[in-house]
């Protein structure tokens, strides 16, 4: 299958549906993204790029060890544990460090760095994997008497603080892992539905379509290890959105379990009967309750890829392209658009898995085009397409640049991983806005970025990429690479996320496209949504969560 | 301009900016949808149609009598009336019968039928006309403080008991008509989007747009006379809907006047930033407060636009070739089906403005297609769509009854009064559901609405056709031609409405798919968003409406 270019040897094998009566340790290594075997070394050329422009070397940072790393006791009693092993089975609670630690953060780079600079790790007091929605509610159930708050647990990709184990003034704190929902429970052929557990990652929902003839479509750079779950519950958003929308465009239905009872919102294909609450579900991070199983749209496994690169003399050229593109409705599955920076880095990088892998010329924007469909559908979409983007500026470069990204789309956050062991500050940040605000808030964050690392002593390369087209605006992704400068590089990471995150706000940006709230971006999230919009979710909150247990650390202003 | 077809007169006229100081008469007549201008005289052959097939004449219905309409007296004091005076301006708060009738009911088969038979009308107490958001804001405070309900108007379309003026145990209830919100704020060109007044018209909307090269492409049967804010809080659709999406896919932002505060939401083209409350405000239907503008997405008027009608053997059949079309996105901007019944009484009364006006041949259903867009767009589109529609059964009638249907596209509710006024019993209702489920939904409704009117002494003539599709489902739309019975119509009606309702919620579709909730879905909205859901809503509601004055006839269960 084509997804499966990155997707560890480990995923193809989930916990089978028989075997629930234990708990799996997740399978990412604890400091870095992906498995062990995932890890690769940087190529020379990427070492003196660093050392060049960025005066890092592997003496910038930490090294990680393992040995140094303790977990907070766990501070419930083996009362607590007996009444967690009646609601869940005993072999489906835990209080093991191996089994705490893996779940007590996420994969921001702040999450990454720490386990080098701060070893000493709050970690939830317990795991639990529930088996069905009973058990999910009697949890709720025991957490609101008990006073024990819980943090939902499905891939353990955030990279927004969504997994911080916050007892929010409880005693203690559980980390719920949704692992044994791990069924593909139905499809519906006719009407292209399928429902999914939320504990199934996306390249295990995709294989379960596939033996039916199917796919979700949804392939965000967290594929190989994110949930079906988290999708819903953090809005994710995929590299091929353009052609079947963001996941919270895909959801049908979701079921999720609150304190005061299940809700099983399952609107028609579309209603006029009142508030949507699925809109009001998805996004709640696990606020107001634990999402258990998301009924999606999905569509046949296309009989046909297109892949088409382009080359813009410049971004505001480029863009102006994808909106024409958008706007006109010509039919692209994925299309996105690289900065100038973008561009040169990932030519420069070809040979570590972000870039091309083959020469698409010096300079200019490289813009990437996929086609997905029947065979006639997808060449009308094409030529559509490419007249548009000619027309306005861009130059066809075949289909080779395209095709090697898709080869190496999920490759990033691993590179990630390598740039920090050598020394480098490397993270991501999103955005969108309206396209005629586009290019303001590209260089408010850009700037206050450059500004904010360079008075940390570092130089800083600062690349942009449109990943996600709407008829009104788009996205605006950001990687920035610095050096790591003193003995807190979280620290100094913090301080340029929060002068961005206040550009984003100040320039009309959302604070966040498609990495959702968590605890990141809380301090941000009621100047977006402004004060009666937080009274509203705090409202909801208190009346689906009235001891507030859930996640009491990720989103409600 | 091509929707102008049925555009009454005094539409292209709305109420002069700078004449902001009094409060014009809604356009339409009391009992009628439309103006008197509009009113038709049925034809030989229809009269023929009732008399034969559905033993209904003229003797069989009460005449509408105005000099028998009585208003019931206003219950504010002169005091009241001041106090309305110093926030909106003298020449903006009435209580004469003539402003508090027209906007005492909205435009359903039983309110049309209440002027005839139920003349002693329950009025709002007083009329008023805010200028801006501050007295909006004003109003409310007063409502609050005083214990006085107050129920929105737009366009005064609403066929579901959206306009009742129930005080909601209040000592009075206000109408608070948004006419004076009628600016086309801004417009976004590069963006294409556009800020519009809440109580903006379709046409007028529409001509202002125009006028700067763009269009909403927002059709719905209510368009010559609803307005955009109550589009957004009904979440209202539009004929083009397969091309330009629902009214709820249009809306990028909104303000919303609530007793606690503005909410002016204004997310992302696209966002993570938690729940969506936009997908709260719409529907809401002035239970959380006063939508004075939306901000919405528009489009270039189209360079081209493409008709093409082509006719099905039997319904199944249809509805396949119309899933497989949105299902495949080969891209109609309009795309319906009628069933075998409504395609053979569409063609009967051709010469009554809703049917085709050419030849379709008989026999089978009529499925109409639009395309708009660049030429080059939609030629690829029709050919795509032919191709579909052929090969799943359909034969093309070319494009005559296209076009025809697109003439007379407005004119049915104004057949409807023809009916109503020569004794026949006819109405409209509407659901949607999975393609998989649709036949069987069809089916239980159509059963439900016989049954029920068989019951009452009449035959029925149950229609239905598909008017809007989605990747994963369809929507049902249902006329129904009765004969009136006995001396309460209303009641008949009442009985086939809830034998209908029951239907949907057993058969799993929504109570509404654009109808919206009002008063006469209310009691069928738990069933649909389950006890959770509606604990969700009520929480939104204490929340944002403290003391419970904002439309409290409508919506929240």
């Amino acid at each position: 299958m084509y997804y499966c270019s990155s997707m560890p040897e480990n995923q193809s094998e989930d916990t089978p549906a028989a075997d629930r009566d234990h708990l799996p340790v997740p399978p990412m290594s604890l400091a870095r993204w992906g498995t062990e075997d995932e890890a690769r070394e940087l190529s020379e050329d990427i070492r003196v790029l660093l050392r060049d422009v960025l005066e890092v070397t592997v003496d910038s940072t930490t090294p990680f060890d393992p040995a140094a790393v303790t977990a907070s006791p766990s501070r419930l009693g083996a009362e607590d544990l007996s009444a967690l092993a009646a609601v869940v089975g005993e072999g489906n609670v835990s209080t093991d460090d191996a089994q705490r630690l893996p779940r007590a953060r996420g994969k921001s780079t702040p999450d990454l760095l720490a386990w080098r600079t701060r070893p000493q790790v709050d970690c939830p007091d317990a795991v639990v994997a529930p088996r069905n929605d009973d058990e999910v509610a009697g949890l709720l159930d025991w957490c609101g008497r008990e006073g024990v708050a819980l943090v939902p647990f499905g891939g353990g990709t955030s990279v927004v603080g969504g997994l911080a184990p916050d007892a929010g003034g409880h005693r203690a704190v559980l980390s719920i892992d949704l692992v044994h929902f791990d069924a593909l429970e139905s499809v519906d052929a006719v009407s292209g539905e399928a429902v999914l557990g939320a504990g199934l990652t996306g390249p295990r929902a995709e294989e379960l379509l596939a033996e039916q003839g199917f796919s979700l479509g949804h392939f965000p750079q967290s594929f190989p290890y994110a949930s079906i779950g988290g999708y819903a519950m953090t809005r994710s958003s995929g590299q091929s959105s353009a052609g079947y929308g963001r996941f919270d465009e895909m959801v049908r239905g979701l079921t999720v379990v609150t304190p005061v009872g299940v809700i099983e919102s399952s609107r028609a294909p579309a209603s006029a009967a009142g508030p949507d609450l699925r809109q009001w579900l998805m996004g709640s991070e696990g606020a107001f309750g634990v999402c258990t199983r998301v009924r999606v749209r999905v569509h046949p496994v296309p009989e046909t890829v297109r892949h088409e690169a382009f080359r813009f003399p410049d971004f505001a050229t480029g863009a102006a392209a994808l909106r024409t593109v958008e706007q006109q409705g010509t039919g692209p599955t994925v299309i996105r658009l690289s900065d100038e920076t973008e561009t040169m880095v990932n030519l420069a990088a070809a040979t570590e898995e972000i870039g091309s892998g083959e020469s698409e010329g010096s300079g200019g924007c490289l813009c990437i085009a996929l086609f997905e469909g029947t065979d006639d559908h997808t060449e009308s979409r094409q030529a559509e397409t490419r007249a548009v983007l000619l027309a306005h500026g861009g130059t066809s470069l075949g289909a080779g640049p395209a095709e090697s990204w898709e080869h190496g789309r999920f490759g990033a956050p691993v590179l990630r991983d390598s740039l920090l062991d050598n020394g480098a500050l490397v993270e991501t940040l999103e955005t969108a806005t309206d396209w005629s605000n586009l290019s303001a808030l590209k260089e408010a964050v850009t700037g206050a970025l450059t500004s904010s690392l360079e008075a940390s002593g570092t130089s800083a390369l600062v690349m942009c990429h449109i990943s996600h087209v709407y008829p009104t605006g788009a996205s605006l992704y950001f990687t920035v690479v610095a050096g790591q400068r003193g003995d807190d590089p979280v620290a100094q990471w913090l301080e340029a996320k929060r002068a961005a995150s206040e550009a984003i706000v100040a320039a009309g940006g959302t604070i966040t496209h498609h990495h959702a709230v968590g605890a990141d971006h809380r301090p941000y999230l009621e100047s977006e949504i402004g004060e009666v919009g937080a009274r509203m979710l705090r409202a909801v909150k208190s009346a689906v969560d009235p001891h507030g247990v859930c996640n009491p650390g990720t989103l409600i202003p």
